[in-house]
């Protein structure tokens, strides 16, 4: 297509359009307008492009007209469901374009949006963010990516104005694996740290003084997770935290202790259970990482 | 009692006895020992006494035996049973010492163990031990005290000498609590750390990997616990990982992933549910933190 107007290339470089303008498209359309990209957005509430149009951007009347503006075009709603119906009518608009997918979802949804925008000659990259839409465009967000290589060896500098960039591999369900692990992470030890409170509150220790002593706990256990995931690695458990035979001895007495003041202990039995087995099975010299054996194999 | 041989106070405040010889209990001993005090021990199984005796420490026939020898007794045994039994054959030569308890136990123990004390004119303090046994004589190890004030403040500074100590208040069950409650939060944290190592194994990423990003992760975590503990304290409840509406329109991608590769989902169904019926009530622009009204009240 020599004949048509040929564009520069740093300028379509710096062309990028944003499809769903929540809490964290906002925050996303606002940094690229901020850092000089010619920005084009949609929302399907039309009102939430204003601000947006204020600073600068383009506001389309249709998502696919958003997508046909632009060679880099974000997608970030509130979940996947979202995700199908705007992509519907985007359709063939997204022939050419490298489509990243923001939205929170499953890796089951990357790899179905990456057959949907191969189908129609687009790349894809999938892509999580996790951090505070205040923080989006500071090294505080981070970003995990999956999918195309190429896409992100192009648009990796712009992706990352938004905040630090981990690229998975060209799985495109990578990323979403990542992401689910550590926002799983995150809530088991929120509401884990929820039920403890809880528990102190029930005994009238204050619960902001002991949440300062529990932060101070929770900042001296990563060199104990990346034991731990070295020696479930190796398949070799060390003592961690005292043999088996050790720590379960305090187990019924924490679910007794729990039971008695009317706080769960789900996770407790669990531990308990698992323990109890483990040393059953001839294992209670090893460390609580050998629990990992005992877990459902997938 | 003017007649008998009028011990030097220094003298006095030196010895010290310790009953029971475990991983953590001989650690204990080898500190006393290291550090200058004149050491009593006894254990069950006399064998384990020989190696303190060799490090300078002297061997009591019986517990009540060494529990006479010193002003101060430390115990430290597997569990609240082990305690019972060894108390039991003190008895009476507890008259006029400091009991200090450093066994593994419950807030319940710790109260009956005072009473106990008190009946036959000892002074009680409960101590918990959070850290390995290596590190014991590092400020590494965690010590928390409750019970009697006084002991702390006569025997706080030979105490100190096994690790850094706090001193959470006169009734007895406060140390168990504080080490309940804190060891429970460990549980959590590496209950659910197994579950998520299990997700990525399922899911082909290295468990080595992840573990390290994980604990980057957990690493900035503690400034979030201690303002969902400032939130809790107050019953108010800002959005701190953005508003509930917005979080829960993961959690059920989050299980079908979970159920479809066979990991298990127990916590992520309760925030699920919890986030549910907090937004069902009319709060869903509060945060994680507001999902504390609705765990048991005790």
């Amino acid at each position: 297509m020599l004949t048509t107007t040929a564009a520069d290339p740093t300028e379509q470089a710096s062309r990028v359009t944003v499809l769903g303008l929540g809490d964290m498209g906002s925050a996303i359309a606002k940094t690229f307008i901020d850092r000089g990209h010619r920005t084009t957005v949609w929302n399907r509430t039309v009102s939430k492009a204003l601000p947006m149009v204020d600073s600068g951007a383009t506001a389309a009347a249709s998502a696919a007209e958003a997508a046909a503006a632009s060679p880099l075009v974000v997608v970030c709603l509130l979940d996947g469901a979202a995700v199908d119906e705007v992509l519907a009518s985007v359709d063939a608009a997204v022939a050419g374009k490298v489509l990243v997918n923001l939205t929170s979802s499953s890796p089951h949804q990357a790899r179905a949006n990456d057959r949907w925008a191969r189908e129609r000659g687009a790349t894809y990259l999938d892509g999580k963010i996790m951090g505070d839409p205040a923080d989006v465009g500071t090294p505080q967000v981070m970003l995990s990516f999956s999918g195309s290589r190429k896409a992100i060896d192009v648009h990796g500098s712009t992706l990352g104005e938004l905040g630090t960039v981990t690229y998975h591999g060209e799985e495109a369900g990578l990323a979403a694996i990542e992401f689910m692990a550590q926002v799983a992470m995150g809530y088991e030890i929120l509401i884990g740290f929820l039920h403890t409170l809880r528990l102190v509150q029930a005994e009238g220790v204050d619960v902001a003084e002991f949440a300062e002593r529990a932060a101070s706990s929770v900042a001296a256990l990563p060199p104990l997770l990346t034991s731990i995931g070295n020696a479930v690695k190796a398949g070799e458990y060390p003592p961690d935290l005292g043999p088996l035979n050790v720590q379960a001895a305090l187990m019924d007495d924490m679910i007794s202790h729990r039971e008695s003041i009317g706080v769960e202990a789900v996770r407790m039995r669990e531990v308990r259970d698992l323990m109890n087995r483990r040393i059953a099975d001839g294992f209670g010299a090893q460390g609580f990482s050998s629990l990992f054996e005992l877990l459902t194999k997938p």
